[in-house]
């Protein structure tokens, strides 16, 4: 037997494990303190209603034999392909029903999409980084390129075009930092993307986020990104998807390296290792794209935007710097006194506030704090009364 | 940019396709016929009511910010696995919860657990087999070694100890074939696997559909396949879940290979590039295990049963070999006449029935052909009496 020997390679996180350690420590000594968790990187606000209905009534249906339904497409049901080609047309991307594929959810996309890659490919990754990302090529052995992402280009590196690379990561809104490029920045990441030859897979996992249009909320809206770019999209954000599990990918035909269509293989992969997301929960992701499926997922990413926009003010009042909390659920804040796991424990037993240190996404994260706007409007604004009246350093 | 050239290995499977494109070609020249289609692989009986109520529940419960719930464990659910083991344990065979996986089908888990290891492993497949052990093996660049599966064998071939290899796939009872190894035939097969330190891939999915308790439902009932297997079942088949995804992958502690537990890589690569299924979801299979769950699904599983085997009756009156139909869904024939595919034409043309040419399994499906029982005993007692009217060649 030969194993992956790459899996040696991986390294253990111990970013929430230990977080949840310290977390759980204190608050075993201190059973009377309230500890407000800003850390979190998960929704907390219910499924919107018109998801929820649409859910149950697609469990009805299977529960039918009139309307049963078995196995569906692969690449998902047409109703939902429409749909997100639909909210594409809405932002003047022309995107066909074929080049989307539902999956369930941008994690999973972003990992077996590797597959289609050999490990000889070079890989550029900015750093912080969301861990997935060298997770995912580490196991198939790939060499890792990082670019700084740093508080001189505001976490938003631009290419070096001394520096060449297959695959390029690009996350924007950003997770950590929340910070969002700019047109003129995704045109510089394109430009470079096609003139090296490579390929940009560009994860718009918290799109909605953005409210100025002049940002923008697909890769596609930058000329040339058609042939150059693939897109990972989710629900987990946008409409509280995560315990749900449903995202998409987004391939256009002319994205072709060596005479392969990649919208071929991926559809020859997905039919071959996956059998397609469930029914009760491509309807429920269809309803996301109702008016009122719209209306009700925009207020609760409403409440995480007000909320992350209170965390970006209270720390400007207090004269931290920080980015993000504009366009995106998370504040990535340098930490007063430098060190991210120093402020974490000074944060967590000062002002009984739980954040995640910076340090635990890369090398330039040392120094950096993330929080999210991911809490309740009371308890956020609870930490941040908190933050105002304790010595953060 | 370097693409994974193992792709241009993949052979297209015309195999459904050419089914789907004679069927049409000849009922739009024949729209008068009742065409009646036994080739299907997918059920057709509603899901339980029991499971479409739970998952109902659990939609509202996302619906409420006070039982809403947001990532699960990529693993998951414990109420889930601890369902799964439990049945286990009535089996008598002992599995931890935590040596469960639940994931998204047993297609999925198939393809992806190939992942854990190097691209030289030698493999082992039956002919004919389900072609996704073999296309996801060729993706990954490794050698394949196939096994014959015949008439001589009963189409359960045992191994030749004087032949190694590294991964062994069995699927038990099987696709497309429906014979069923006895436990000498996996004793067999796992006394191999622990002298040569191969690994079995065992495909359970067909194991509910085991009436005699003599044959085993899983691998794991055999001694000393704890430390030499994987189990792969599905909620797809047993419980109507095909539209609805889920499955779970069994890896016991013991199995072990270069000192590494084989359950850890999986959860690192589950952690990794998997998010979990939908909660729902597993709120519906918790309800496969529940009284009125079980009742209902096995009510299911009884009319393909019976369908089954009243194909399986009307061959042998007729004076055709054929295997399965006794603890599988499916019948496996030879062909009067010879072909797969001048059979499929004879079938219908003359009869207007619908089947699989087993030559699209592999060589040894060559003469040999498959009809599923997942149709309504009134269109399979209708078809079954158009065969005996018919000249079959």
């Amino acid at each position: 037997m030969k194993l992956n020997n790459n899996y040696r390679n991986l390294k253990e996180s111990y970013l929430f494990s230990e977080v949840a350690r310290r977390v759980s420590a204190y608050a075993a000594e201190h059973p009377d303190r309230k500890i407000i968790k800003l850390g979190i990187g998960d929704v907390t606000r219910p499924l919107a209603p018109a998801v929820v209905a649409a859910m149950q009534k697609a469990a009805g249906e299977l529960g039918d034999a009139s309307t049963f339904r078995g196995y569906g497409p692969e690449q998902g049901y047409a109703f939902l392909r429409e749909a997100i080609a639909g909210a594409y047309a809405e932002k003047c991307v022309s995107i066909a029903s074929d080049e989307v594929f539902v999956g369930d959810g941008a994690k999973s996309d972003l990992g077996n999409i590797l597959d289609l890659f050999d490990p000889a490919c070079e890989v550029l990754i900015p750093d912080p980084v969301y861990p997935v990302y060298v997770d995912t090529n580490v196991m198939q052995g790939r060499n890792i390129r990082f670019i700084d992402a740093n508080e001189q280009n505001g976490f938003l590196p631009l290419p070096d075009p001394s520096v060449s690379a297959d695959l390029i990561y690009i996350c924007s809104p950003n997770n950590p930092t929340g910070a969002a490029y700019d047109r003129a920045g995704l045109t510089a990441w394109v430009e470079y993307a096609l003139g090296h030859g490579a390929l940009i897979l560009f994860d718009a996992a918290y799109e909605r986020f953005i409210s100025d249009p002049s940002i923008p909320s697909s890769i596609f809206q930058i000329p040339g990104a058609e042939k150059c770019a693939i897109e990972f999209c989710s629900f987990s954000k946008t409409a509280g998807f995560t315990g749900v599990r449903c995202g998409y990918t987004v391939i256009p035909h002319t994205v072709v390296f060596d005479s392969v269509q990649l919208s071929k293989w991926w559809l020859r992969r997905q039919t071959t290792k996956f059998n397609g997301v469930s029914y009760v929960t491509q309807r429920g992701a269809e309803a996301v794209f109702s008016p009122e499926g719209r209306a009700q997922s925009q207020e609760a990413i409403s409440v995480y935007l007000g909320n992350a926009r209170k965390i970006s003010d209270a720390l400007g009042e207090l004269g931290i710097w920080r980015v993000g909390g504009v366009h995106s659920p998370y504040v990535w804040l340098r930490c007063p006194g430098g060190d991210s796991w120093a402020f974490f424990d000074r944060l967590l037993t000062e002002a009984n506030v739980v954040g995640t240190p910076g340090a635990g996404f890369g090398k330039n994260g040392q120094g950096y704090f993330r929080l999210t706007g991911f809490g309740t409007p009371e308890a956020t604004a609870e930490a941040l009364e908190r933050l105002r009246t304790v010595d953060l350093g």
